[in-house]
């Protein structure tokens, strides 16, 4: 249990209004999207990043482990409290420190909306890609974390390639700076990228420094049904081997379409489609019907059932209407998913789809996969009833025989969610030893007492 | 001086024809493009990834410090030999491990030559889009090392964006593999990152998975001339505020213009031209005259005297004349130049440029400056007699308040020439030391002995 002593430096450093161990607060923030509960001692909202150091020298000092925490929107366990542990919130931190729209940057605290970003990228005529499915509520600190992407990413690409520069408190109370505010830039080991990813556990990052670009000026979309998804898998590939780089490149299998049916979304799908993709391309108005034309050459093949096109904003939201309802529609399916955000090469992806599918069937569960498949980002979710212990055995003998296909295919254990919790165990059939313990040996030099999220990322 | 077992050593690793410690080729590789030259103890060869790995335990073993060499086509003396070290040339280590075109990578030892690369990719319609000006001679492992970059990184980005994964080997021999071989992937800590920009400091790099685009069907090229540096370096800035994103965007002063007068590739640029901007797009055919019409209309303003266009390559051609002939050109105006790489934000670059001018005028200085406009990354060329002194001395001066204003401004000490011997005294300058300590605690975690390139990155 945390300390009076603890407790009231805290609450020195930060305000008591900032300090929170009442048992409904920590009951708020014991979880993130996993399945899975763990009461912290105490919640902390921090709100700037003097007082992140602060609090981050007194955890130092009382040896107590700190969980950071953004929206707690997170799939794989990496805000879920250590046993011990203190949350830092950084939900208070959503200030705009600087908008340079002639550099196309921007300097934010990391709890701001991912959304939010974008908003004012746009009030300028810039925007921000990376585009996580969460990202009206999630936060760029989290993003950082996890490198967070979304359907963009196969024209953008993802978080660690937006950010220029970060401020942020290392386990021992440091406060460091890395990268910088130009483009181009090598000056020192580049301890932005090293900090993207790491998922918390080698500083509590408090500010980054944005790349923006120019906002697309159109966006023309195509909803492509087809007769299994190994056609529309193929299509997939004939689409990335090409010149026209779609703006999103998402996938969904049958089972996906099944479970959107009571919605309606599925009743304007033409008879037979057993897979949808979602093709949509951005640029000048101009130069749009070209690449939706080269885009539609390449979908055309193999089990082509239908394409549709929408180039106005209600159409484009009609197209979409399948795909959106998904997420919602997937929860209906069963009380509960074991979700998978694995990645292989885009050529792979359709004999892997079918890996997925018969290692579901013959563990008797239903799997619904859908994702980012320009990227061979896949989401794979089992659904399952978490009162039926076979059923959940079941599971997760599915779920490791996918991830561990996954790996033998060249792919790797995520794409964008990050390991956290769930995925520490696998993380050593990935990496080798001497690089794994290497990856140690650098989080010893950012927290040397281990108190920035313990028992995440790395296995036990 | 190399002991006769360490030599031994190496001779049984990697055979006798790999390791030379004559007189003659201890010369050769004791100096890169830096006008300075440290003759090391021995030139090993090695032909694969075993053979490092081998002569780096020997290394480890005797204490022997290592050098390692693509081409010696370096500006910071990042391959300058440390006294007493051995020098490990990856100039036989240039093979294509793998070409995947179907997933858009490529695997290649790290010695390749850059531009054989993009030939390989080019070969199945796709491409490699980091183009440094040496990429005819240097090599993918000093690309790495220096994280470098050419004009097209205003389009596409630098070295760090298009790799995938590295197998290395570190100061103490162990083996690693970073990275993965999919476009997304967030598992564990990002080392490749760490590793890119890192100088050789921490690892000898020995593959690299490379990730390819497909190849633009085509590039239009605009020549423009201005009145002053400061037009066409507000014409810069107009550029990067609008949508179309050149894949080329290069700036000449007026004594860029002066040196070539000589090669005749100034004769047709109109009178009173002082500053010259190379634009160029590239992507479909079709869409080639909506992109440079977007262009022209950005670079109209004042000071503007002309605009040429070229469409085919024989106009590209001459319209690049008077920029290919720089580096030659530059040569003839004094015996040596010195010379920086640095960055400031684009709205920054117009003052930056004046205030070189100034700078290089109150020191009785010549001063070339030309650059990646579009990235804020200026060469600043200080052109001097070595056997001056004192001309040598303010040049250095000249040079320490050209890099200290680049700073204050908002930039950065190298944009793509990295850091090396030359300026590393400025390191702290740029890193606070908190930052700058925890680089160097990773640095020992890499190579617990300092074996790994000494003497770089590192202010003493």
């Amino acid at each position: 249990m945390l300390s009076d002593t603890a407790l009231a430096a805290f609450r020195s450093a930060l305000g008591s209004d900032r300090v929170f161990d009442d048992a409904a607060t920590r009951a708020i923030y014991a979880c993130d999207e996993t399945p899975r509960q763990v009461e912290p001692d105490a919640v902390l909202f921090p709100t700037s990043h003097d007082e992140v150091a602060a609090l981050a020298r007194i955890a130092f000092e009382h040896r107590i482990a700190l969980t950071p925490r953004g929206a707690g929107s997170g799939n794989v366990g990496g805000a879920l409290p250590a046993p011990g542990s203190v949350v830092v919130s950084f939900e208070c931190m959503r200030r705009v420190l600087e908008f340079d729209p002639a550099n196309r940057l921007i300097v934010v605290e990391t709890g701001m909306v991912t959304d939010d970003v974008d908003r004012v990228a746009r009030s300028a005529g810039l925007f921000y890609p990376p585009d996580p499915g969460s990202g009206a509520y999630c936060r760029i600190g989290g993003n950082l974390a996890m490198n967070a992407a979304g359907p963009r990413a196969v024209k953008y690409g993802v978080t660690r390639d937006y950010v220029l520069g970060l401020r942020a408190v290392t386990g021992d109370g440091r406060e460091i700076r890395t990268g910088c505010r130009t483009t181009k830039g090598v000056t020192g080991y580049d301890l932005t990228r090293l900090l993207i990813g790491s998922g918390g556990t080698l500083a509590l990052i408090t500010e980054a420094t944005l790349k923006l670009l120019p906002a697309p000026e159109a966006v023309a979309t195509l909803r492509v049904c087809f007769a299994s998804s190994r056609d529309a898998l193929d299509a997939v590939s004939r689409v990335m081997r090409q010149s026209v780089m779609p703006c999103a490149l998402e996938f969904m299998d049958h089972r996906s379409i099944d479970a959107i049916r009571p919605t309606g979304t599925a009743d304007d799908l033409p008879p037979g489609t057993r897979a949808l993709l979602m093709v949509e391309a951005d640029g000048a108005v101009e130069d749009l019907p070209r690449q939706i034309a080269a885009l539609q050459q390449a979908l055309d093949g193999n089990g082509l059932l239908e394409i549709r096109s929408g180039f106005d904003r209600e159409a484009i939201a009609q197209l979409w209407a399948a795909r959106k309802s998904l997420s919602h529609a997937v929860k209906r399916v069963a009380p509960l998913k074991v979700n998978e955000d694995v990645v292989v090469p885009v050529s792979q992806l359709a004999d892997f789809v079918d890996f997925i599918d018969h290692t579901a069937h013959a563990h008797r569960l239903a799997a619904v996969s859908f994702g980012h498949a320009g990227n061979g980002n896949l989401h794979v979710n089992l659904m399952v009833h978490p009162d039926d212990a076979d059923e959940m055995d079941r599971a997760h003998l599915a779920l490791d025989a996918i991830i561990l296909r996954a790996l033998a295919l060249g792919g790797t254990l995520s794409g964008e969610h990050g390991i956290g919790t769930e995925k520490r165990r696998f993380l050593d059939r990935e990496i080798d030893p001497a690089t794994l313990s290497l990856m140690r040996s650098i989080k010893q030099q950012f927290d040397p007492h281990g108190l920035l999220n313990p028992g995440k990322l790395f296995p036990d």
